[in-house]
């Protein structure tokens, strides 16, 4: 990438992407359904990563996004991240997508598609609701491939 | 209530929805959206109670139902609250209602209807979508009134 000018430098969208691998590989070893997200700060810094928790912490809202939501928001101190974009390896669900909303994310990148429980492109399409206030630009299906093979494998490996 | 033979004492509804609404008058007296919310055990113990702590927290994910729901989780070491019931003083949000339907929460009990925000019976619906795992019971409306006074109250204090 050229960057010309006195420009801001561009984040590499990889990058963060990679990051949430990494995290929803640890959440596997955890025994966790491997799903990371990573939330950037307007000028592409990283303000938290989270890895499903929801076994762990006993707590049945512990998906990867709010995790890293709620760490985000909590470094910033305001419930509000305005101008920050949300990188997850899976299609977000209705809560998720719902949390996204109201944090005011600027964007969402996911990888995989998720038909059985997606709530971005699939069942509820939050973010296409006449009552969603605040709608984020969304990118899906980026390294899609990956994020399907990781997750195949770790159901596969519960039914065996 | 006439009680007869050896039933369980069946706990009286309104009990947990008047501890939903000391929870929704302490959020209030913090500045909060007036809302609060109570998990009962499945024989009606009160297994967590909280208000909405969005502003306290910095924490977009911090509605009184989320709180309640990761509390009562925390308190039985499981993220599956099977059995338990949730009153709440509004009709819960897409976030709250996807939640809960996570938690296997078994019955909702709310008060005032949320026609701009309400995921139940407005706007998603979530417990209506095909994706929708876990459907519980639903009681909407109970000391709608009281409800609705108090948030209406809450919003006219912020445009004053």
């Amino acid at each position: 990438m050229t960057v010309r000018g006195m420009t801001k430098r561009e984040p590499n969208p990889a990058e963060p992407m990679n990051l949430a691998f990494a995290e929803a590989a640890a959440a596997r070893a955890r025994g966790e359904v491997p799903v990371g997200a990573v939330v950037l700060s307007p000028d592409g810094q990283v303000l938290a990563r989270a890895g499903n928790e929801v076994e762990a912490r006993s707590d049945p809202t512990a998906h990867a996004e709010v995790l890293a939501l709620r760490a985000a928001a909590a470094a910033i101190g305001s419930p509000r991240l305005e101008g920050c974009d949300l990188v997850v390896t899976l299609e977000p669900c209705p809560m998720c997508a719902t949390a996204i909303s109201f944090a005011r994310i600027r964007r969402v990148v996911f990888a995989a598609y998720d038909p059985k429980g997606g709530g971005v492109d699939h069942g509820p399409r939050i973010f296409s609701q006449p009552t969603c206030h605040h709608r984020p630009e969304v990118v899906g299906g980026v390294q899609a491939a990956k994020a399907e093979a990781l997750l195949k494998d770790f159901f596969a490996g519960l039914r065996a």
